[in-house]
């Protein structure tokens, strides 16, 4: 069995039942989430031996994203923890016309605070395959910059594929400070992947004939983006996931995937929407894992846009998918007909 | 009023709250259902006389199923109780491409293990009109099949109308078992009811230019399938529901009736669903209250459609309609506006 | 900052969860609601100094209804205590083809038995911009009849302009007796607000080429509605709010508004709906937003427009939407992209 | 099996969750309740085919409480529809010092507007052998007072035994109106219970050596008034129950019943209380039962304290105890040790 | 009607459901919580005109704290809205021998960042009466106790009476650390406040014959504390809550005044918990509402003790209880016998 | 690290909510639960290296239960997959003199149905420390007593330390099957652990002065059973835990120890219930947990009697206590005051 690194945060996540707005809520669901812990349980999910890397208090809160992780089959051995706070965010869910909304209250987490020397890197990628970061990441604090740099190196060095979702998240830092540090951290990554965003806002490389919030979004336009982006960084594959958003409850998903033979693309999935929030997350696993199986680059794409699309039906930041749904689904059964 | 009697099992539903996946759940939300207590239930809240018979386990998780059946004012005096445990069903609600998902946990139940003599079916059958039962029922066991002929060959020895829903279930039995004890139940049939897949699972009677698992569903194939079911079993009447599965969230539903003038078709629904669940059932409970109460073939057929396009729309496996509103979306009002 | 004054009855809203029907409820979810408090708590989430006049029981449960208006910033000063009860109406949220349902059980309740010297109407308009009455209340009685004849002489005496939605419930009163107070009530209205059906049941006047049961709408029918409206009564605007119902889970929305000007028509929204009540209201408060603001005619519309739109997809009667949002709606951002 | 027909409103209870203040909630619990109908779903729990008569508005929430009814075994046939609505009463859970508090709403309910011809009692009392009020019922206006005489003499002249409960409410009327029409029904009576507080508040027999509010009961004192009692209006048996108020969370219970040979006294229960309301209800059920079933005095009174004090463990109005639990504790184990 | 300010911090409050562990929340309670705000919403509870004086984060979580302060009445209008977060803490209810757990997450709060000029002292203070602060303010970092300091010399300035519940919170600050705050702060205070631990941790001063942790609390030690108290800062009164835990479900509850007259002691009340937290604030509120009205030091005293023994049953940290309920339990009765 | 390993069956346990009686419930908390699981969920709470063998069905169900016992820690490498189902149980919290009530639907469950051979015991019992079981395992059948058997003589022949709770349950067999099967598997064990009825269902030895029904409990006369235990099957030490039963809500707790030094007592805990199942398994890991550690008999006794006294103020079966928090209690912390 293949062996994964995910190295990011789990931040708690509140959200108000329903589609209660945040002014309405008496209560608040709890699940937790982030970019590569969403990553790591979708894999360990298709049963791949996933691990996640992150710091976390030393209180009972910690402790319940630990143990959510390990519920899941995540391996938290390399887990560190200190420091004063789990990171929060509130999601409020949309529908119709009105957006999802998301309050981030993860300044001073445990993780931000991370500091070189936390994680013993050696330890963490020996006997490992494959190591998988985001752009949120490195966003997180000088610090926590520093230590993704270090770990993408030593993932290199232990020989280990490194996958990127770039995430750019403009709370977070501005596109020039996001190009400095992502640029550097490029000449470590083999696999990387973006939305119908994060080219341009990172690096600039901006998709012709789209208009991301008209949901116009042109896959030749995207196809010139993974081209520009592997030139550029020596990329060994460039996956686009391009999110059509009709309303708050109506999408339409797919993706482009660029190798060395050419620019594919997915099918195209209309989605009623249960829980968007992880879509990506969901498709970066689905790669992953493809990739990891030998898959031919179309059968990974598929099967990674077929899981993306099914999370999209699951609550929570976490795709509980199997390896089976998914394929059953890019295999051509969406009809969504009853299972008994 | 007519008096109409459904046999067959009824069971403990238990579903996670909302989308949530099984791995997901901390809760289970609790009803009961089973085909003919559907149809027994539905039928009940038309007006009729609704007497269901089944074998419960003498304990409160039986005596909750009995209450249930009461509450909606199903006659319960007829149900035998004993034996070891109510039959659970767990049911996951799909959305979009991921469809539900049913474990069946019914062995063992007080029902499967049922004998012959654990009825009064002269009692049971004595002052009623009608005897509905599904294919379900023959293909939990021997002895239930047993019973089961017992039971129709008495309804038709008192004179009451039979009708029958194939409902096939490929968990139960084979095709080959189904169609050796469905053929010999047959006989004392004089409604059958089935949809798109039963008549081709059970007797083999394929439609033409269909694929179910497509979507793709011809209506005048299944015309040709009822013709076959009438002329081979000698059938008053045979009625097939259509549903052509977009999605877990999208269906359209339709049917077909064919009597001794030939084949009526239905109005098609576009359905955005609350819970699928017992719609089959709750045609059937449309249709008997329809030649019940004397309407024409089409009157009984639209007013079916009518009652179980509306079940889609109603949590739990009842279907909790009046037959005021079945009527009043069959004479075409289906806007949906607030009634106030 | 201008100051609105609501005057009419707040209720309490009791619902069965989810899509739960009556008969099925084991609890209630409970909000507050009634035309005029939805406006008034719609204006103060803009940021608008609204009052709400009513009469409410001296218990905790009218204590109830005025912390939730207080909650939201509504000014409640003015609020008399006293009487039997607080009025309750029941709500059954339908899906698809069933229709919600609203069972009403307000007769006798505090404000029903309101009587003149209730209010000091002096103190009430005592620096306030603009008077808010719907046909609601003077359906609720002689006594509110009259209350309500006092309180528009009053505002218009003040210098308050003075808006009207007709809003006709025909469990309340009769047309004809609807029409008769309706007629009087006129006379001080400056701005005239009315639904599809209104116009034609309150005063007779029919919308050509319109079947509101069809959910067919012909804006130019309306336009003439609109004419005819302001020509009677001297209105100095008349907005027509449009709702195209394809099902109680979807729905077209849009509105045109009168002026001396002519006929402007707004944008139509296609809506996946979470709670379509109040979404009249949340349009009335829209627009007083934007006459009040100096908007022009087409941006009140549009502002009006778009904030009842957003309102569908917000849980209970009031409209929990900042004129933020609805501005970013109405200037074209409707993908329902997650913020963050 | 013996017949009991009970007579009296049922109405809809709400209740905020746990121990919410009014003030706070955000949801009611459902159930449904009133004294005679607590009375009827008790025994009915005990196996007695018991009717509850009443009347309920012909919509969901009148059906609401029927199939409450119905779900227990409870016959609903003699109960009458009509009438603007359902009784509401609104309960918040006290706890420690906090008492519980009640804001009804019953006036104008469908019941308090019932009137002499809406039930046949010759249909009503055929084959019966018990009738069972309380003194709730005559309280709810003339019209229902005269109606409660009606139907004590037709039971008498069938030849039914009548128990009557006389629970004063002084929210409904005073104690001289209570006085008189109570002195009036008391003819028909042949068991008579009653409270700690009923005999002084209704016919002004006060106990010796007693002072309610303080929780200081003499039950020696309560022997004379039930002795006065019997001598007074003639009663076959008096019971009274005595519950000592420690605390919203705590009480002390038990009873005493005087027959031809004297004054038996119970053990006394020590409480935690789950739910109070229809303590005093299941006790009225559990001496009906037990007279019905021949037991002495001894055991009838000995069974009615263990139901009731049972009744104090289960949520809502309902006492859901089986005669063999009751017995149970009637026979020594009230260890509360787990049965499995 | 007398004008009370309370300064101090609000925080978002979240709690798994009943007794769950952390580790066990699939969900949280959410209510709003902090010394000072408790005080505030008793008193408007009471009726009294006050005022909550913070600074909270310009969001919906902000907003909802706002809104929650309006909607039980607390004046509002002087809340400074900026910085980055709202406080948090998590709370586990404990039960039996395991006691209530709290984690505190306020670190970096948009209370704990503001800074001088953030509040107008004299519009705060303009016609008020009474200014009420607690211990935990000061605690909360440098610039927050300069506040402190700033507000309580700015309220005796304008003539007001200031009261100090000197609340000594361990993870916020050190003993000595408070002792130098707090002995500065000590000089504007008339009335102080402190339960049984305060005296000792923040000023040195131990009760004799006493244990806290065993439970042993000898009011005669208290009361020369009090007399230390009152001698060495010259307050006009010192009350001391003494709270005897016997376990977190079981509590004994009790206060002593000490006036110029002497030392004064309450009744005991033996305590069956539902909430704890604020049981101090809500004794500040009642002695603060006591001695506002007039109230005699005894009776000032008996109110406080009583309302905040109601405290103890209801949830959240606010104390929902009126002037009238506190006084019937001052006025003797605590039998919580159901009011109807 | 010590590593222990339990066996045994883990069920799924369904309970209506708060003391809602089964007929009553809508919904069903869910948890999962089982005496060996409950072990070793509480050591791994404690920290020590705790695996769990067991036989679950290959379904979601199935999966959910290995997820709960991966969320705390547990090691599940070892738990084999297949057979029908997985066991349930329904629990119904009693409260007061109602007793909780358990429904088994445990018959013909994956673990039931496991043969010899499903187990690798050298590979389970490699590297590991010590064995429990209890004697709810060997009772499920035929087939899983023999594999009781076989995993305690390997465990021994691997060197481990074997304990055994007895753990009579009288559903499952009689005492005479009991006696047969539980004294052949005696000679494996070290550690033998009981409750107060154990030792005289199983093996007939009864405490003198003692009647369990009654709550009258003999230390002395459990401290003979003990030693006749220990002598009979030369165990190294024998403990019997002692619940005196007052009612559903409240007990008192308390063990004895007896070791080659003679017979300790613990501290008896008076105890306000929150959930008592798996009072005993907790008391089981905290001995194991003390015995592995080096704490002397009385530490030991001490810390478990601790541990599971805490048990019972927590949700479900699973003791979710520290070490840290078991040691604060047993060093005399019982106040339960807050944490903060």
């Amino acid at each position: 069995m293949s062996r994964v690194i995910c190295f990011g945060e789990i931040m708690m996540r509140l959200s108000p039942p329903g589609f209660q707005r945040f002014v309405q809520a008496n209560s608040f669901g709890l699940c937790f989430g982030g970019g590569e812990a969403n990553v790591s349980v979708s894999l360990a999910d298709f049963g791949v031996d996933a691990a996640f890397v992150t710091r976390l208090p030393d209180n009972p809160l910690g402790q319940s994203a630990v143990n959510e992780l390990r519920r899941y089959g995540v391996d938290t051995g390399d887990i560190a923890r200190g420091g004063d706070r789990i990171g929060i965010y509130f999601l409020e869910k949309g529908a119709s016309q009105r957006p999802s909304k998301v309050i981030y209250d993860r300044k001073n987490s445990s993780f931000a605070q991370a500091k070189p020397g936390d994680f013993d890197w050696k330890k963490v990628f020996g006997g490992a395959d494959w190591f998988h970061f985001t752009g949120i990441t490195p966003a997180l604090g000088e610090s926590v910059a520093q230590l993704t740099m270090e770990a993408a190196a030593a993932a290199k060095k232990h020989g280990l594929k490194v996958s990127c979702d770039l995430n750019y998240r403009k709370n977070l830092w501005s596109p020039e400070k996001a190009r400095g540090v992502m640029t550097e951290l490029m000449q470590y990554v083999d696999i990387c992947i973006a939305n119908e965003e994060d080219a341009e806002k990172v690096f600039g490389i901006k998709a012709e004939n789209t208009d991301v919030a008209d949901g116009k979004l042109d896959e030749d336009g995207y196809a010139k983006v993974a081209a520009v982006l592997a030139y550029r960084f020596k990329f060994e594959k460039v996956a686009i996931t391009l999110r059509r958003s009709i309303s708050a409850s109506d999408n339409q998903w797919s993706a482009i995937l660029l190798d060395r033979s050419g620019v594919l693309k997915s099918k195209s999935y209309p989605i009623r929407i249960v829980d968007r929030v992880g879509g990506g997350d969901s498709f970066s696993a689905g790669l992953i894992f493809g990739l990891l199986n030998g898959y031919c680059s179309q059968e990974a794409l598929d099967f990674a846009v077929a899981a993306s699309c099914l999370k999209h039906s699951v609550e929570g930041d976490f795709n509980h998918i199997t390896a089976e749904e998914a394929r059953a689904l890019m295999e051509g059964d969406g009809s969504g007909r009853v299972q008994r």
